[in-house]
């Protein structure tokens, strides 16, 4: 497994220099995220990923979690790990004052989350969906709900999940069939069966809140009949402590391709006893609190998870000897070349570089609108940023998981033969990775909401939001002495979005098949053309830098370097996503389901 | 684990309606493989493949080689069947009759590899190495070596190897350490260590004959000094049997990501007994025998897979129910439509069908010319044939290989969080194809081999071998009344690909960096185009059934539907390879090794 090194210097780049995350926090009164604050948070989440999580990372894939009778014991170190992050107020970070927690910014609190995904995916699981129940419980939760559970969940002593699917659906949950029935008491008596619950049962709290989406007896039909409990594992006492045992029980967990130490669970609720959360058959929407949460989370799964090869993969390329450069020895004194000489290793190490470092551009961008859309007074502010957060959403989850596991592959491929064998842990970031693109809605459903739900929906109102962001940036750099080509080419690129998306918004009114079969490609053509603006904000600070003549000068040309190989070689891929998108539906609905096979 | 069908129907379509591989095989004067001996062996294979292999997939998966002590022992049911596959004589399907085999054309034992490496990939790699030394023996081996071996590997008695790696060298096979020093009776004394030797020691037969690269005392440096031992792990005796234990001994076997029940092993030659294959310091010509045989066959692996892989999407497809179609309900008496009804399912399922055939009707083209080069009695044809197959073997392996790993990530997707399950076998597709972009040269040597070696170290002579074939077809169906449109964008391609490798040619007589910059995208590109043609060539065919008014008129269609498909959704990808291939070298170049990382 490579040893991961937190990237400081990387996120410093974009908090510092190119969003100002300072000036944001101020302007929101985030008066305790100063400056020297935010480092020193920063530098000691590092020490405890670098030090305590990446060491159980490989161990973890090959305990898994074992099942035993009910129980799941999670692998060695898990349990201490996760009692040492509680202590050391990582789950408070930017949970509520007014319920334990420290009221940091969310921003810094997804860049403490992708130190952890990145050092121990699996492990990171386990507070990560406890996040999404605790963000639920705050926006819809009653003040002695979020007293009776939040404050424990922020102090890091219970831990949540979110119980959606069933065997008979994921996607479609309208079709649930988990029952909730009122009590006398106020309560419900919920039954049912849920699946692929991550970290539904372990061993590392006292307690586990469940989430669960439910039917009332008299619920509509469809997903508008659908409501959320709370079922906690054990029933708050008179102290409000974990007391007796619910009716909820871990049949068994899943054996799986990758996070084998994050705890998938089939969990069965027999007239458990649960509490409703929000309004009745006003579920889905509550649930789209986490789901928002869980989504971003999992889009940096391909950050984090995409870093940690890279690191593996250039530490390799550096040390591995093999093979002369075509251009004759470069060590001449070894008995081979480095292989990093190679250009077909560099072509895949830069589209490592170039994915990471435009992916977490894209993620920290999103972060900094998560702040405002909580915490700016002004109305106009917050819905901007909630319009653009509902846009970036889905991108951020599919775009960033596709390139995400096309980044471990090729940190696999650079390592060759040793690639494919567990000892070196590149393997383990590939299957780790490979659930991302899955879980949290497959990306098929997130391209479906993005071009369907969001930019059709809104009339193109969404896109725009974004388009112009762009347009200003463009038309402000046109003259960039440097890099006014890639200004102009983004700039071609940003206008054309806009005409392929009435293209098809046209072709949709007729025939609503032409989302479904646009929406894959038109995610990953605006994926791309999103990196290529946050790629090309980069170069213009980094060559600011470089202009102005400080310090650190090989760091900004790194940028530079990186920048014009995403526009020479990847950007060019939105020709292809482009083709498709124009190919319509027509060339996937004729053949008749019946003879895809003969 | 989907239940694997042998696709005879569309094997047929290709080897009766699109290639005529009976008009070949009687005018290469191979008598015995009449349409009514293919057809039976064919169908045995099935059967075998079907009901022996496929059963032992994912219990193989589980199990894995285990090692104890030196020995390795294969999972349960691997003996037995090896044992039922040799007496069945599927080993001597194609091997020479004078030394047991059935003389039957090579074409047809590669279709037989397509259903063993679909139905059991691991399995199939003891077969399947054992094959590439038989080849190497019968090229290269004297008459005493092939009585000596060759019968007792084709009765299936004897497997074989292929000991190239070691641990400081892949790629670089010129920095071998293994050594073999003559002597007195005319053997040579090996000694050095290989890894990932595949089928290395297990206990499926009586003796693993190994084919070692290794280096004379005297041998100038680098790959010009390295010669070809067979050293067999039992030493024959009086009456040939396996005899004493030669010094060959089972370090270790590795823990991988897939082909779990494949024994990758470390193998230690101490001292050990070994006799001179070929010619001394030729070795890597004896070992590119088989090298090109082993290369074909991974290339194949991407197929097999990829089509294991659709069978179990196709099935999931049709019989999940999740979420009603964009246009309405097609299935109002059920809960919720199959999931086979989106756009976005068929787009994955459609990619899926249009690689598999397509990259089947590569390798059968292919196939065919393997028997051209072996036995034609013409020189010109066998010289034609020889280097249409130094063209397309390492697309071949490299692109079916990408595809393949493409088809099988697909086939995960469609079955959504199932799909993560190993239960369900669809993600043991995905971890036993990724091996196959990395072994046997990885995709980036075989790129390199292409554009460097073949393509341009021929002057373009080998790619015009190709693109004249292609140009000729273009010319006779360019007033096809239905499929006129592709032939057009057929042709534009095939013209464009001639005019990028010049240009390509052009930079690199400047800078040798070029090619190795060019090299994967130039494959891919060349792979797209080639994907085309045989899409094409097949359309045609299907088209001329279909107005002729035969059967099956719903098998024609829906190839021809799979065309449009290919032409309009993944044949423009030719244009984002392009862009990187016009790159050119100097974004991959400019940033020195140690600024990759800051």
């Amino acid at each position: 497994m490579p040893d991961y090194k937190a990237p400081l210097r990387d996120m410093r780049f974009l908090i510092d220099e190119v969003f100002d995350f300072h000036a944001s926090y101020a302007a929101l009164g985030a008066s305790d995220a100063t400056p020297d604050m935010v480092n020193a948070i920063l530098e000691e989440g590092a020490k405890f990923c670098e030090q305590v999580l990446a060491p159980l990372n490989r161990s973890g894939d090959e305990e898994e979690c074992q099942f035993n009778n009910g129980e799941v014991s999670t692998p060695k170190g898990f349990k201490e790990a996760f009692a040492q992050y509680a202590e050391g107020g990582w789950m408070s970070l930017a949970a509520d004052p007014n319920y334990g927690g420290q009221g940091l910014p969310h921003s810094l609190g997804l860049l403490i989350s992708e130190m952890v995904g990145a050092s121990n995916t699996s492990w990171g699981m386990y507070p990560g969906l406890t996040q999404g129940a605790m963000s639920a419980i705050h926006a819809h939760g009653t003040e002695e709900q979020k007293q009776a559970y939040l404050t424990r969940m922020t102090a890091g002593r219970w831990t949540g999940t979110m119980c959606l699917t069933e065997a008979h659906c994921g996607t479609d949950l309208g079709i649930i069939k988990t029952r909730a029935v009122p009590q006398a008491d106020g309560s419900y008596a919920v039954s049912g069966s849920k699946i692929f619950i991550s970290a539904g049962e372990h061993d590392m709290s006292e307690n586990i809140v469940h989430l669960v989406l439910a039917k009332l007896p008299d619920a509509p039909a469809g997903t508008k009949g659908i409501s959320l409990f709370i079922v906690p594992k054990f029933l708050p006492d008179a102290q409000g402590e974990a007391g007796a045992r619910n009716a909820v029980s871990c049949g068994s967990i899943e054996h799986k391709m990758g996070i084998k130490a994050s705890a998938t669970c089939v969990i069965n609720f027999d007239n458990a006893k649960g509490f409703l959360i929000g309004e009745a058959n006003k579920g889905l929407n509550c649930m789209f609190t986490m789901m928002n949460h869980a989504r971003l989370g999992t889009g940096m799964q391909g950050l984090c998870l995409g870093e940690t090869s890279f690191q593996g993969a250039i530490k390799y390329a550096n040390e591995r000897l093999q093979m002369r450069a075509l251009t004759g020895p470069k060590a001449p004194d070894k008995a081979a070349d480095p292989i990093i000489v190679h250009p077909d290793v560099r072509r895949m190490l830069l589209t490592m570089k170039a994915f990471n470092e435009g992916n977490r551009a894209l993620a920290y961008f999103t972060a900094q609108l998560l702040d405002v859309a909580h915490s700016s007074d002004s109305d106009a502010q917050r819905q901007e940023a909630e319009n653009l957060l509902a846009f970036l959403t889905p991108i951020c989850k599919a775009f960033m998981t596709e390139t995400g596991l096309e980044v471990t592959n090729h940190g696999m491929q650079v390592f060759g033969g040793h690639g494919f064998i567990r000892e070196w842990g590149m393997e383990q970031l590939v299957r780790d990775c490979r659930i991302a693109p899955i879980y949290e809605g497959t990306n098929g459903i997130q391209a479906l909401d993005l071009l369907g739900r969001k930019v059709l929906g809104s009339q193109g109102k969404l896109l725009r939001g974004f388009t112009k962001i762009v347009h200003r940036f463009c038309e402000a750099q046109a003259q960039h002495p440097q890099l006014s080509g890639y200004v102009a080419q983004l700039a071609t690129l940003n206008k054309e979005w806009g005409e392929l998306t009435q293209k098809v918004g046209m072709a949709a009114i007729k025939n609503p098949d032409e989302v479904g079969a646009a929406a894959l490609d038109y995610l990953m053509y605006s994926g791309y053309i999103i990196l290529g603006y946050f790629w090309l904000r980069m170069a213009v600070v980094a060559q600011g830098r470089l202009s102005a003549g400080g310090g650190e000068a090989a760091y900004y040309r790194a940028k530079l370097a990186t920048c014009e190989f995403y526009f020479k070689r990847l950007l060019p891929r939105t020709a292809a996503h482009q083709a498709a998108v124009e190919a319509g539906s027509d060339c996937l609905m004729q053949l008749p389901a019946e003879q895809f096979a003969l």
